[in-house]
C-alpha cells in the first residue's frame, strides 16, 4: 500500500512529507493506522545527526497512537480495530529481560530493532522507486501507516483520546514511570526534579501522584513556574539566583538532601547535582535525560559510599503492554493530566513547524493530527 | 588510670607505645579492656597522613574486641564483664538515621566522633605530662584499655575468641555485610570481586554465605588465588593476562555481566570496570574499597539509563550492635571463616611490624593480643 509519512532523508535536514510504500504485516507484525503523535526530543536528537547510532533515510517517531487494520501471521493478542499505543521498548515477556523483575528492557527483538529493521532483518518502508526506508525504534509513527511487531504494541481502550494518550507513549510514562517503577517514591519524600520541560512536568506530577511531600523544581526559567506549580511542584529553585553552592542550597532547603533526586536535562554537571543533592544514607538519583555522545558523569566515590545510589531509567522503568493501558487508565480517571501539556497541533504537512517550536522552547508538546 | 597505648604522635611516623593517662567513663560511656585488635588498612591511611581529616596525636584502632571494665551514668545495656566489640559506626537506634531501615550511617556522636573526641566534646586520653591525646573512630583500641560510647559497643557471646572476632569489628563485617545488608545477593547469582585482600575475602564468604553461584575473584596477584578459593572463589581473572578489553571479558565470561560486583580495592579505575561488568538491565555495583583524596568515578550515564545501579557501604551496611552479634554466631556456628585471615599475631610493642607485613603484602590481617 501507499501511505503518506514524512520521511528523515538526512542528518540536520528538515523532514520531507511524501508518499511512501508501505508492505504489509509479516508474521508476528501489525498494522496500524497511526491517529496522532508527539514529537519529541530524541526525534530531533537523531534527525540532527547528534545520536551516533542513528541512521537514513528513515522514518522518526515514537510516540504515537492509533488503530490496527491487519494482523499478521501468528499474530493472537492484536485484531483490526484495536486500539494501540507503539512500544519502542517492546515486551516479549518470554526473554531473559522480561523474566527478570528487575528491568524492562526486553531485548527481544533490540538488534534489529537498532538497525531500523523489523523483526526478520527487512524494512517495510520503501520510496516508490522502490529504495528502502528504514523505521526507527521500530514504531515510525511520523507515518500515518505503519508496521510494528506484535510485542511493540500496547492494547489500550477506545474511549482515549489519541491526540492526548499518543504522549503516554514517551513522555509521560517516561517521567511518571521514573518516579513510579524505577524510584519507587513512598508517600511523603522530598524530591528534587532538575530541568522542567515535558519529562521534568511528568516527574511532578508522578510525585504528586505517589505523595511525595515536597517537590522542588530547579530549571533557569523562571516562565516555566506557573506550568510546574500546576503539575504538582511545592518550590521552585532557579540556580542562577543561588548564591553559592546549589548543591549545599538544596540540601538545606531539603533539610538534610532530598530522598529522590531526578535529572531531566541531560546535562551531566546536572546530573553530578542530582546525585549529591540527594540525601546522605538513603538518597537516589535517578538519570532521566540523555546526555550527548562521549560525556561523562562523575563524582566522589564517598558520595556513595556514605550511602547515596546513582541509577537510571529507560521508559520510565515501564514495561509497555502492561503498563502503558493502566496509564492510559490513570489519564482517562483523572489521576493525571495530559491535556495542558500538548501546547500545539498540527498535519502532517507541517511537521517541520513542530520542530521549529522545540527548537524555539515554546512548545510543551506539538502533536502531529492524521 | 594508666594504659599502655600505641600512640600516633604524627602523620607518617610508627606508633610509639606509651603509658598514657586514661580517664574513667563518663555518662553514657564505657571503660573496655581490649584483648585484641586488628591493624586495618584504614589506620594505615590515617597513619601515612593520606587521610585529610587524619589528627594527631591519636590512638589508633578500630577493630578490637574486649571486655566491660566499667560503666559510666546512665548507661543500661551493658555492665562489667560484657563481651564487647567496639563500633566505628555507632547505633543509637533513636535518631533520623537509625529510624530509617535503608540506612546504618547513625549520626548520633558524628561530630565529635570525627573530631577524635567522646561525644560531650572532651578526650579522655592524655600524655603523662598531661597534654590531650584524641580518640580514633571512637574506638581506640590500640589502647589496652580504652572508653567508647554505650551507643559504639556490640555486646557478644563470652565463648567467642577475642583473638578472631576483633576481625568482625570491622573487615569481615564490612565484606560480609556488603553482600548481605547492601546488595542484597539472591541465591544464584552470579557475582565478580575486585580485589582480594583482607575486605575482597570477606565478600567473596558474604557470596558464599548468600548461595551465589558463580563467584569470580579479580587480582593482578595469582599468588592469591589459593586463598580466595577457600573462602568461595569459583573463577579467578588476572587483569594482565587478559588480552583486550577487561569489561568485555567479564560480560562474556558471566554471559552477560555480574548481577553484582564488588570493588575492594579503592583504585576509581577499578570501580569503573566494576560499574561496566555488572549485568544491563539490573546489575549493581558496590563500592567498598577507600579511594584516595580527590579521585573521581566517571562512567558515560548510558550505563546508568540501561539499568546498572551504582552504590557504596559503609561498614558493611551494618547496624553493628544489631548485626555484630549475628555476625559472631556465624562465626562460631561455622557458616564463616576467620581463623585463616589473621596470619599474625604479635605484642603491642611489635605493632608496627603489624604495618611493616601489611606494606610488604604478607599479610592478610594481623592482630595485636594484649
Ligand atoms: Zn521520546
Ligand atoms: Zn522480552
Ligand atoms: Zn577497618
Ligand atoms: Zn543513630
Amino acid at each position: 500500500m501507499r501511505t503518506r509519512a514524512a520521511v528523515a532523508v538526512q542528518a540536520g535536514k528538515p523532514l520531507e512529507v511524501m508518499e511512501v510504500n508501505l508492505e504489509g504485516p509479516k508474521a508476528f507484525e501489525v498494522l496500524v493506522e497511526i491517529k496522532a503523535t508527539g514529537i519529541c526530543h530524541t526525534d530531533e536528537f537523531t534527525l540532527s545527526g547528534a545520536d551516533p547510532e542513528g541512521l537514513f533515510p528513515a522514518i522518526l517517531g515514537h510516540e504515537g497512537a492509533g488503530v490496527v487494520v491487519e494482523v499478521g501471521p501468528g499474530v493472537t493478542t492484536l485484531k483490526p480495530g484495536d486500539h494501540v499505543i507503539p512500544l519502542y521498548t517492546p515486551e516479549c515477556r518470554t526473554c531473559e529481560y522480561c523474566l527478570n523483575p528487575k528491568t524492562n528492557l526486553c531485548q527481544a527483538i533490540r538488534s534489529t530493532q537498532g538497525a531500523g529493521l523489523m523483526p526478520d532483518g527487512s524494512a517495510r518502508f520503501s520510496t516508490l522507486d522502490g529504495d528502502p526506508i528504514l523505521h526507527y525504534m521500530g514504531t515510525s509513527t511520523f507515518s500515518n501507516f505503519t508496521v510494528v511487531p506484535e510485542i511493540a504494541l500496547a492494547k489500550i481502550r477506545e474511549d482515549a483520546p489519541f491526540d492526548k494518550v499518543c504522549y503516554i507513549g514517551c513522555g509521560v510514562t517516561t517521567g511518571i514511570g521514573a518516579v513510579i517503577n524505577t524510584a519507587k517514591v513512598e508517600i511523603g519524600s522530598k524530591a528534587i526534579v532538575f530541568g522542567l520541560g515535558g519529562i521534568g512536568l511528568n516527574v511532578l506530577q508522578g510525585l504528586r501522584l505517589a505523595g511525595a511531600d515536597m517537590i522542588v523544581g530547579v530549571d533557569l526559567n523562571p516562565a516555566k513556574i506557573p506550568m510546574a506549580e500546576r503539575f504538582g511542584m511545592t518550590h521552585f529553585v532557579n540556580p542562577a539566583e543561588v548564591e553559592g553552592d546549589l548543591v549545599s542550597y538544596l540540601v538545606d532547603l531539603t533539610k538534610g538532601g532530598a530522598d529522590y533526586t531526578f535529572d531531566a536535562t541531560g546535562n551531566v554537571n546536572v546530573m553530578r547535582t542530582a546525585l549529591e543533592a540527594s540525601h546522605k544514607g538513603w538518597g537516589e538519583s535517578i538519570i532521566i535525560g540523555v546526555a550527548p555522545a562521549g560525556a561523562e558523569i562523575s563524582t566522589r566515590p564517598f558520595q556513595l559510599v556514605t550511602g547515596r545510589n546513582w541509577r537510571g531509567t529507560a521508559f520510565g522503568g515501564a514495561r509497555g503492554r502492561t503498563d502503558v493501558p493502566q496509564i492510559v487508565d490513570w489519564y482517562m480517571d483523572g489521576k493525571i493530566e495530559i491535556d495542558p501539556m500538548i501546547t500545539h497541533t498540527m498535519p502532517l504537512e507541517d511537521i517541520n513547524k513542530g520542530f521549529d517550536l522545540m527548537h524555539a522552547g515554546e512548545s510543551i508538546r506539538s502533536v502531529v493530527l492524521y
